[in-house]
């Protein structure tokens, strides 16, 4: 018999988000990686199940690769592949933590990927998660999309210029990976006019959380960047009277 | 002691996708209200909530309104938040279900901004879900976003020329509400030659269900429409080799 894999999607920090199926899986799988970034010391997906009820000694934690070039990220997710079909053959299941939705943006996708060429034949299953930017949508009272709204998710571009446009031609943009732009991205909102109604969002759930329903006042920008979520409205939203 | 108002996400079909913690939540709950549609007997996000344990006695269905002109909409949500209020004035905590995500193209936001103008003193909570996007991606295998790819999440319009644009300018699109522009959308499709690599989720876990992971060759449109999403990538998936 051999294991199946699971992709899953736990959530953004330790508010139990993760899905209830999600939480069954992992306390029957037989092996969990939970991926950890190179910069940081602990698995932040793993964080994310601070509280709830799954093995621990099962958990295997392991550095994922985001950046550098395609065969270097290529070879990296290939070699894991080899190493979970190698537990999927031998009858183990495989449960895969990835931070918020499991295939937002996600690291999952590349070793989805791999696990096809390495094993087409092998069980496989992904399960969604909750994304940073509907748990900052719900923290703040922030409508995702209202009628015939059109939303755009993006990666926050070096460009303000390019953003500005962005936020002009959609009614909702959900901004991640801000990191060291905070800054130009706040003086962009308020020169826009349009800070008052934008939301932002910052380490949720963990230590130092920052959560803002509106950016007007601006915030300090100093230590906002990393592992935030900045909301915005072209427009304040409709109140129907 | 007033009682608290929890905005909640179910998630999309009974997959078990809710949270963990809005499980918590409905298990607790003095009264559970679950809006159905007027044209569907039965309660959507009831039904994603299948084979959970939580107490169904304490469930209240309601009729929810999407459509008319904002006068209607505001009076409807104005009188519902009346009456949350003063459950919750008596001491009676309340769980609202919306299915999906909380805050995407959902009601929720309506009641949310009626139970602040009806009784901003009083406590509420929203909950974020797991949307019928992330789902269909997670099934299909299909990624919502790598690197710095732009993801636009719209209801479909009814001009394919529009629809064509959007494509053509975004990385990823998520076409919600295709409903009966199905036909014309998977011909748009086609003649951009990307239906390959296009995906299609249908009625999500209910009754009916259908999943494609490529729309080449294209399915028949005929009963495809409601409940849809459909989604669109600008080009092939990167793979790497």
């Amino acid at each position: 018999m051999t294991g199946t894999f699971y992709g899953l999607g736990v959530g953004p920090g330790p508010y139990g988000l993760l899905p209830v199926t999600a939480l069954e899986i992992l306390q029957t799988a037989d092996l969990i990686y939970a991926p950890r970034s190179r910069v940081s010391p602990d698995s932040v997906a793993l964080a994310a199940l601070d509280g709830l009820p799954f093995p621990r000694d099962r958990v295997r934690e392991v550095e994922f690769l985001m950046d550098g070039d395609d065969t270097r990220i290529g070879e990296h997710y290939a070699a894991l592949a080899h190493e979970i079909a190698a537990h999927q053959r031998a009858g183990r299941s495989v449960a895969y933590l990835t931070i918020g939705d499991a295939m937002t943006y996600s690291t999952l996708g590349y070793l989805v990927a791999a696990l096809t060429r390495e094993a087409p034949d092998l069980p496989r299953r992904v399960f969604p998660g909750v994304t940073s930017y509907a748990t900052a949508a719900a923290l703040t009272g922030f409508s995702l999309g209202e009628g015939k709204e059109r939303v755009l998710i993006l990666p926050c571009p070096d460009d303000m210029a390019a953003l500005r446009a962005d936020i002009l031609v959609h009614d909702v943009v959900a901004l991640m990976k801000v990191g060291r732009r905070m800054a130009d991205v706040l003086a962009l909102l308020q020169e826009l006019g349009i800070a008052e109604h934008c939301a932002l969002a910052h380490r949720l759930g963990l230590d130092g959380e920052v959560v803002l329903p509106s950016l007007a006042p601006a915030p300090d920008p100093g230590r906002l960047g990393y592992l935030s979520v900045v909301l915005i409205r072209r427009e304040a939203p409709r109140r129907f009277a």
